[in-house]
C-alpha cells in the first residue's frame, strides 16, 4: 500500500486561436495555478499532478473542462486535494495550508522577529490577489474589447480605454509597482531571504503583468533583479516544465 | 497619560452626482473599510477612528483626499495604524490582524475540531476577496459605462454588456451564491455560532450585491437569513451609525 499523496488539479493557460468573446471569457478566468505548482515544488513533497486542458472548439471552446466540477462544483484551477481527501479551493488558501502543513522548517514563513512576519505577508498576500488583480484584470479586459471589437466602433472603445486608463488603471498599475519596489527594498524576496506566502501569490501579477506589458521592469531596477531571482530558482523551473504552458497573453 | 489606541483611517462611501468617468473611477475604488469597522465593535476594543471624505468637486471629485497618502503611499482606505504605530493597508490583512491580536476569547476563529477551521476560513476569505469581488466589479463596470455612455453609442455598449454578462458574469454571480448557500448551511454564520473572518471579508460583496441588485437573496433562502441575522447584529448597527454612510450604488 502506497501512502495517500495530495493532488494538484491543475488546468492550462491556453493560447491558441479563439474567437472574441471566447478570448474575453478565457481572459477572465485564465489559470492561476502555476504558483501552486511552484510552491509544491519548492516544498519538494511528494503529490500527484493532474493536468487538465480546455475545450479546443465548440460552445465551449476555452472553458474549462466539466471533469474539474465533479471535484468541486466551483469547476475552477487551482483545485487541491490534500492526502487525506479534503478538496481546497483558492489559492491563497492553497498556499496557506502547504505552508502550514509541510513547511516544518519554517523556511517559507519569513522571519517573525523581523518586519518580515505575519503582518506582513498578509499585506503583501492580499494585496496581490486583490488590489493589483483587479487593476490588471480591467485593464486587460478593456484591451481586449478594443483589440476585438469591429473597426468601426473601434475608436469609441479606444475612447472608453484611455479614459479609464488615464483616470484609473495607469496610474494605479505605477503606484502599485513603486509600492513594491519600495516594499522589497534590498531583501531578496518579499519575505526576506527566501520566498513566502507573498512571493508565491504575487508570482501571478508579476508575470501577468510582464507578459502582457502593463509593466516595464527596468523603471524597477529591484524589482527586475528580484523577478529574475525568481525565475531562476529550479524548483519554479521545474514547475514550468511540468505545467501544460504559461503564455498568459491571450489575443 | 493615556493607553495608545489603534486607529481606523475610513473613507466615506461616496454617492454625490458625479460626472461619468468620476463614477467609473469612483465605482472602482470604493471604500471598503466598513467591514473593520464592524469587527472592530464586535472586539469591543478602544480605538480611534477617523472619518475622511473624497473631494467633492473639481479635478479630483470623488478621489481619496490626499491626507491618506500621508499615512499610507497607496492612500487608499481602510487603513489601521496599530496601537503601536505599525501602519497596516488592506482589509483581509487588517481583519486577521485584529482577530490575532484581540480576539483573545477565540469568539470570531471557528472552531478548530470542526470543519469550521483555518482552512475553511482562508477558503472562504479569498472566495470573497478575489472571486466574488471580481466578478461583482466587471459587471458594475460594464453597468456604469452602458449608463454613462451617449445615447447614440449606447446599444454598442450595451452588446457589450449583454455578451460578458451572457458567457461570463451572470453566470459566474449566480454559481457564487449558489456555491455559497451550500457552504452555509445550516450554520448561522460562515464560521460557525459566530462570525469568522470569512464572515467580515464577504460582507463587503454582498452588501455590494444586494445593493447592486446582481443577487436576489429570495432565491437563496439560508443566505437570505444570514444576511438578515449580520445586519441585525448590534455591532454592526454600531458600526453603520459611526461610519459616513454606506450607499454602494453609483450612477
Amino acid at each position: 500500500m502506497t501512502e495517500a499523496r495530495p493532488t494538484l488539479h491543475h488546468l492550462n493557460v491556453s493560447c491558441q486561436p479563439l474567437t472574441g468573446h471566447t478570448k474575453l471569457m478565457l481572459m477572465l478566468q485564465n489559470s492561476q495555478s502555476m504558483r501552486i505548482l511552484w510552491l509544491l515544488e519548492e516544498l519538494g513533497i511528494e503529490y500527484d499532478l493532474k493536468l487538465y486542458e480546455r475545450y479546443k472548439s465548440g460552445k465551449k471552446q476555452a472553458r474549462a473542462p466539466d471533469e474539474l466540477k465533479e471535484i468541486h462544483p466551483l469547476g475552477k484551477s487551482p483545485i487541491f486535494v490534500t492526502a487525506t481527501g479534503r478538496v481546497l479551493i483558492e489559492s491563497e488558501a492553497i498556499v496557506k495550508y502547504l505552508i502550514r502543513e509541510y513547511d516544518t522548517s519554517k523556511k517559507f514563513q519569513g522571519d517573525p522577529s523581523t518586519n518580515n512576519d505575519e503582518i506582513r505577508d498578509d499585506i503583501l498576500t492580499s494585496f496581490g490577489s486583490t488590489s493589483l488583480n483587479m487593476v490588471m484584470m480591467i485593464e486587460t479586459m478593456l484591451q481586449v474589447v478594443v483589440k476585438q471589437s469591429p473597426f468601426f466602433v473601434r475608436p469609441l472603445f479606444k475612447a472608453l480605454h484611455s479614459q479609464v486608463h488615464s483616470v484609473y488603471t495607469g496610474s494605479e498599475l505605477e503606484n502599485s509597482f513603486k509600492f513594491l519596489e519600495t516594499e522589497l527594498g534590498d531583501q531578496d524576496y518579499f519575505m526576506g531571504t527566501n520566498p513566502g506566502c507573498a512571493d508565491f501569490i504575487l508570482s501571478w501579477p508579476f508575470d501577468y503583468c510582464v507578459q502582457w506589458k502593463f509593466v516595464d521592469l527596468k523603471k524597477y531596477p529591484k524589482l527586475d533583479q528580484y523577478y529574475a531571482r525568481c525565475s531562476d530558482r529550479a524548483a519554479w523551473k521545474r514547475a514550468r516544465e511540468k505545467g501544460n504552458g504559461y503564455q498568459l497573453v491571450v489575443g
